[in-house]
This record gives structure tokens, C-alpha cells and sequence, in this order.
């Protein structure tokens, strides 16, 4: 990055207060940032930070009217908060999009459709019959499957492996180390002790704007396919087994697991470490507290809480108790022993 | 796939009652198959769905007798279940199968022992002295080590690790990502805080017909070998740590970890996000519930649950009751109260 | 391997009871090892083994006296354990530096800046001025990105994947199929239910003497770095999230992950898929039992357990009582049915 503060105001569309010709190489927050650092206030809370800051300039909402002398140049917009996000996905696009070409060597099959402004990273592998569509970028090392759709947009980051026949819908990033359309588990048991696997012949759909983090891994469906809904973002080595939909805009948390064919609703929150049983079917915008179980059909609109889920606050007064349980039966000594003086007592 | 009626009954050895000249291009369950389908009944529960199937052929038992007419072509066999799972394996075969041969550019190292009808991805890389069965699949992105063996048939899909040493029987599916023979964690403390690196020189050993999913990490033995034995399955993301032994036909779900020298039993059924304590044994048949943890040598042929695991009917008692733990606070303030009412009544 | 017992006699500076001509070509423990092992007596409760191992030499204190016949030969040194572990690093350190030179095809960027001794393997890709100390290996597959830099004496396993701007120190060991600098997990929810992905500015910085075990994921810093402090070692399959810091010789078990922000003091100990909440700090020699949450601020010095960590015995107490809840509710019944016949008895 580099700019000077009147081309970020530009980009923002906002006014400069000061120095706009200082350049800016690193942006940060108030606290921290310091010469050659933009800044944002968004929160009133912090305006103190504003006075002491060494940023070089600072985001500001328009009706900003600072109270005492400010050294830091400042850009006055609409939403601060909003035009800072704005800039680092300018700052964003520009680093992701700058690779650009075909590094050899590098493999592609045959028939493939490949779009405009593509990149294709050294050793990656591309099979037969694959779609990539406009902007799509390809990191080194990666590996994707025949028959696969992946559209406009898209990053792949290095050493990703796609199987064959997946869908990747546009504006999507797959990072680093994500295994997409592997086989789902399923065997059937022999009278011998022993499974024989059973094939799994669909595939894993992925819709638009999807974000899946590092080493995640989505298995395919045995018929059909395991969906993605767009909107949809995903941490680090989260399981996703076959057969499993996500619905729109949910966001699992990292190593969560999904098990097969179970139906998460819309707008959900997933904590980390959590398990979601197979076959089951959630509600929308149901949140689920981190290393919590999800073991049965379950409403949205709520959050749950603990190894078999159950409301939040249920669980929280439960685990209080659970804590002193030891000074519960203390209680319930004391009680027994008073009976047993009481009915002496009354003999 | 493109195969006729006629030709699939071959396969099975069914005799077909319709129309067997119709192609069939996909399979799927007998509610949701439609044209060019095949599909099968297995469970008499689901006769009704024969009559109203849109599925082009079903494979049914011998000795099924319609009471309606049906449309779909049928195909009379032995076992329906098992017919479909030998239709899905051929498919399956075929598709695995189909690659063959070497991709540059590649790498082998020298004096390596490569079987007929293996398959070489672009990209791959195959250290020295490694032995590769016949019809072994190596996809590309993939690092075999020095002095690995793969036996027969063996898939090793793209983007698998494997350490120097390894051994890997035939039939395995080793699905992407997977790392195999990484270093066990082992550190010795030292007087100043810090860890020395235990080295560890021992590798892994698989056997035959075992499947391992995406992501799923597997340590080299401190001396000896990590030995995972024939006909294990491990799903994604699983933890196998230095010098465990897991038994024979044992399945074990997806983000589960099993800590260092822990020896699992035979035909054991691990849950998802299960954990297992280091340096114990457990018994053949061991179910353990998702979430638990097997945290001492516990005998086999039965089930247990909780994350100090215990048995899972008390389990599931001992859960019920704790989440209505407030309830039984309450109980108790009311015996403590009545108590104090009994003394005064008793003054 | 391929030392006589004088050989290694040498480089440990110890001396040699016996005969010191035979070949060594194996290491194992007192118990197991057989002829043509080398191993040791660190532990007099073992003294027994040693009049009855079939190891062709055993590593012994310096001030050991045999009160029986030995067969083995001896090598007497200062600290027999130290000694073996020296011996591994020694057997280790000429597996892992047997590899140099530069395998094609391999891929290297501009303006990098390459240190002597180092290995780079086929297939291999390296950004743009990236900074690779002396004696770094990179096994093949690997992917760094531009401006990375990797300190003297580090090995990067096959297949890691290593996002721009991350620093690494020397004497580091990251295994097989680690990510490291992947976005961090941020997302701003916008009013129509969608979510905008916050760009992650930072980056990833690993100190000196650092292991991580396969397929773990570190992401980089929405600002700054995520940080990884001297000493620290990471098993298979953790989750670092963004902005975290952990300190200095702290050591973390498989499949445990750690929140964004969170951090951890130095020489702490987590167990296995211990869950640690975000934006939280411990202090030092903070001690986490395996499967455990660390849900808030935590001082070092103790030991935790439970879903949401309690001190350690308290959690052994109350999960005792927690599995004998049905037992206490019947204590509970049995109190209330007393008192409801005392209080008959009282009218």
C-alpha cells in the first residue's frame, strides 16, 4: 500500500482536516498506530485516543468536533467504522488481485473453460472438464478435481485439494489446506467384523461468498451433494460431513464438527469445538456456546448450551451448582443427620 | 458410468423382469430417482415406494413379489442391499481406476520398486528405495518419503504427507491432506523452563483395507511403530499420536484424538470429538459416545459416555439430573426449611 | 545409523566397559531392545533390566557398579538420559540434514535472499524476497509466500503452506501440512444478515526453537502479528486464531484451540482439545487438563479442568458426585419422605 491521505479521502469519499500529502504504509488501531499509520475513530469512547495519537491521519465521523489540539490529520466521512472496512478491502483486493498469469509449471487438462484475469499458480493441477471463471485465482500446489465449477471471483489458496465434480460458487476463499469433496465416511457392517465402504457418488456444492478457513474439510455426499449456502463462513479444521447443509449466513467457529446429513438453519452461530449429531434438523439463528453438543432437532432463535444442549441459562445455573456439588452434599448430610436427631428425638 | 439394465444384472447376477435395453446414468434413493436411475429395496418397509418410483431400474430381492404395477425396470438378486454396495464398488473402481500411468512432471527417487498399472500425478513426489504395489494411485501434490512401502491397489490421494519409513498395506484410501509419520510430540522438560526434542525413530505401519479421511494426522512411533491394524476406518481430522496401537475393524469419527501409547481393541466404535487418555488399553467392542473421554483401561463390549467416561446409561441419568440441578437445590432449601420448622414444632 | 559403541562412546565423551567394535543400528528401550540396540539406565528402578537386556550396549551413570553379570556393553556417562537424548538428536539431526541442494522443478521468486547448506525440494514454491537462513530445508510441495523469512537452521516439512509476511526464527520444526498466516477468522454482520469479511492486515511471527505438529493452523493478526513465542511447542491439528500471543515454552496438545486475542502465559501446559476463550490472558504454569475450557482471565501457578475450568481437585470432587447423581437424588427422596412421615408423627 501506498498513498498518500488526500487518495484515501478520495477513495472514501471524505473531507481532509490538515496534512494531505503525508504518505501511508500501515494502518492500525488508535492506540497503536503510529507516523505513517491511518487510524479510525469509531467509537466516541476512545475519542481520548485521538488527542495522544501518533497515527498520521484518522477516520473520523463527520460531526466530529475534536476538544482539544489533534496532530494526526483527519478524514472526516460518514461511518468511520464502515469507510476504514471499506479501505482495507481495498487494501485487500489489490494484494489478493495483483497475482495474475500462469506460473509454469503447472498442469491442466483437457477441455477445460477457463475465464479472464485468472491466476495459475507453479504445480498446481487442474483436471479435465474444469470451469474457472473470471478473476478466479489459483495458489500454488493446489489441487482440483475433474469436472470441477469454480466462478468469478473465487481464491484458492495454496494447497487446497478439490475433488472432482465440486461447484464453487464466485467471490469465495478457500484457505490453505482445505480438503473439498472427499469421500464421506460410510461402511457397512459385515457379520464378519469387518465395513465395507460404501462409495459415495455425489459431490459438495458450495455456494457464493463463502469463506472456509485453513485445513477445513467437506466431505461429499453419498447421493447428491453436501451444500454450502451462500453467505456461509467457516474457520479452521472444521469437519463437515456428507450429506450435511448449511444454510445461509451461518458462521461455524474452528474444529466444529457437523456430523452427516444434518441441516443447520439460516443466521446460526456455531461456537467452537462444537458437535452437531447426524440427521438433525436446526432452526434459524440458533447460537450454540462453544464445545456444546447439538443432539437433537433443535429451534432456532436461541442458544444452547453444554454436552447434550440445552438453554444457555439453564446450563449456566446447572454448572454453577455442578462447580459446588461437593458443599451440596455437604447439605444433604447435615439434613440426614438432623432427621436422624429429630426422630430420636420424637422416640 | 454408462451402463444398460441388462449389463448391470450381469454384473450382479440378477435377472431382470421389464425393459433391460435402457441406460442408466446415475443411482440414487428410490424416493428421489428419476429417469436414468437406478436404485434398490433393501427394507420392505419402503414396498410403497416401488409402485410410485420414477427410478428407470430397481434392484429388488429374489423373491419380491409385487402386489401393484410397477414402471421401473426390476432386477431380481440374492441380497438387494449388498447388490447395490458391489454396483457402487464397481463404479467406484472404475472411477479410482480410470487414472493410470505417470503426469510430468514428477519426481521419483532412485532405486524404487513401481508395480504394473500405477498411477503418477503431476507434482508428486516419491522419495528413494520407496515400493509401490501394483495398481497403487499416487494423485498429484502428494510427498511419499524415503524407504516408504504401499502395497496393492493402495489410493493415496492428492496432497497426502508421508514421512520416511512409512508402510501401508493394499486396498488402504488414504484421502487428502492426511499427514502420516510426522514426529510424535514428545519434549523433554529441561531445568531452565525450555523442552529438549525427544527424537523420534520409530515410523507407522498400516495394514491392509484401511481408510483414512482428510486432514487426519498420524505420528511416527518414538521407537518401533504407530500400528493402525487391517480394516480400520478413521475419519477427518482424527489424532493418532506416537506408538498407538489401534485394533483391528476399529471406527473412529471424525476430530477424535487418541494420545500417545493408548492401545485401542478390536472392532471399538469411537465418536466424533471422543478423546483418548495416553498410555491405556480398552477392551474389543469399546463404544465410546461423541464428546467422551476414555481416561483409564477400560474393558470392551460396552458403551460409555461422558467426558470422564463412564457408563453411558448412568451417564445419560446422571445428565438428566444435572440439568435440572436447580430443581434439586430447591427440593433441598425445602427439606432444610421443613427441618427448621420440625425443631421449632419439637421445642 | 551405522556406529560402533566406541563411535558413539566419543561423541557422548563417556567410557566403555566391554566391547566397544560392535556395530549399533538401533536405539529402543532397556526392556525391548535387542542385539545391535544401543539403550540406557536413567532410572535405578530399572537397574534389574540391565542383567538381563539383550542390548549390545547399554548407556549407564557414570557411578553405576553391576551387582550381577552383564552382557550388554556399557557406556558410563555423567547423565545417562542426557546422554541418550543427545545420542537421538545426533541420529536426528543427520536424517534431517542429509537433504540439500535444490530439486527441479522448484520454484523461487525474485529478490530472495539464500542462506548456505539449504535444502529446497522439487516442487517446492517460494515467493518473492523471501529470506531463507543457513541450513533451512524445505521439503517438496511446500508453498511460502512473498516476503516470509525463515531463520538458520529450520525445517519445513512437505506440503506446509505458509502465507506472505510471516517470520519464522531458527531452529524451528514445522511439520507436514501446517498453515500458517491464514486470514483470520473476522467477519462484521451486516443489518440484511450477511457478513463482510474484516481484512487481516497482520501477519505470523514464529520465535526460535518452535515445533508444530502437522495440519496445525495459525492464522495471521487482523493488525500486528500473531505471535508464537521461543520455545513453544504446538502438537497435530491446533488452532491458532488471530492476534493471539503465546508465551515462551509453553506447550500446547493436539486439537486444542486457542481464541482469537487470547494470552497465554509462559511454561504453561495444555492438554489435548482444550478450548480457550477469546480475548482472555493466563499467567504463567498454568496447567490445563485435557478437554477443558479456559473461559476467562486465569492466573498461572495452578492446575484447571472441566468445561469451564474450576481448579482441578474441585473438578475431580464434583464430577464424582456428578456421576453418582441418581444416588443423591435418591438420599433426597429418602430425606423427604422421612420428614413427611416425622411431620404425620408430629400431629
Amino acid at each position: 500500500m501506498d498513498f498518500t491521505i488526500n487518495s484515501i479521502a478520495e477513495i472514501l469519499g471524505g473531507e481532509v482536516v490538515g496534512n494531505g500529502e503525508t504518505k501511508i504504509d500501515n494502518m492500525g488501531s488508535i492506540e497503536d498506530a503510529g507516523a505513517g499509520y491511518i487510524s479510525f475513530l469509531a467509537n466516541p469512547k476512545y475519542e481520548n485516543h485521538v488527542y495522544t495519537s501518533k497515527a498520521s491521519a484518522i477516520i473520523v465521523p463527520k460531526d466530529f468536533n475534536p476538544k482539544q489540539e489533534v496532530t494526526s490529520t483527519l478524514i472526516r466521512v460518514e461511518d468511520a467504522y464502515a469507510s476504514f472496512t471499506t479501505l482495507l478491502e481495498e487494501y485487500h483486493k489489490r494484494k489478493s488481485f495483483e497475482k495474475s498469469g500462469v506460473e509454469e509449471p503447472s498442469h491442466i487438462g483437457k477441455k477445460c473453460d477457463v475465464g479472464e484475469g485468472i491466476y495459475r499458480g507453479a504445480f498446481s493441477y487442474i483436471g479435465d472438464r474444469v470451469k474457472l471463471g473470471a478473476n478466479v485465482k489459483i495458489y500454488p500446489n493446489t489441487y482440483i478435481g475433474d469436472d470441477v465449477t469454480i466462478n468469478d471471483n473465487t481464491i484458492i489458496h495454496a494447497g487446497v485439494k478439490i475433488y472432482a465434480s465440486t461447484q464453487i460458487g464466485s467471490n469465495c476463499v478457500i484457505h490453505s489446506g482445505c480438503v473439498i469433496g472427499s469421500d464421506g465416511f460410510g461402511f457397512a457392517p459385515q457379520a464378519d467384523g469387518t465395513y465395507k465402504t460404501i462409495p459415495q457418488m455425489g459431490n459438495v456444492i458450495i455456494e457464493d461468498n463463502v469463506d472456509i478457513g485453513g485445513n477445513t474439510v467437506i466431505d461429499c455426499a453419498t447421493f447428491n451433494a453436501t451444500i454450502i449456502r451462500k453467505g456461509v463462513k467457516l474457520d479452521n479444521l472444521v469437519q463437515i460431513a456428507h450429506n450435511v447443509e448449511i444454510g445461509e449466513n451461518t458462521v461455524i467457529a474452528s474444529q466444529t464438527g457437523v456430523s452427516g446429513s444434518a441441516k443447520l438453519g439460516k443466521n446460526c452461530i456455531l461456537g467452537g469445538q462444537v458437535g452437531v449429531a447426524g440427521h438433525i434438523t436446526t432452526g434459524d439463528k440458533l447460537i450454540v456456546a462453544a464445545k456444546s453438543g447439538v443432539s437433537k432437532n433443535t429451534k432456532g432463535g436461541k442458544t444452547i448450551a453444554g454436552m447434550i444442549g440445552m438453554d444457555h441459562k439453564q446450563f449456566l445455573k446447572a454448572y454453577t451448582i455442578y462447580r459446588n456439588l461437593p458443599q451440596l452434599v455437604d447439605r444433604i448430610k447435615e439434613l440426614e443427620e438432623k432427621i436422624l436427631h429429630l426422630k430420636s428425638e420424637n422416640k
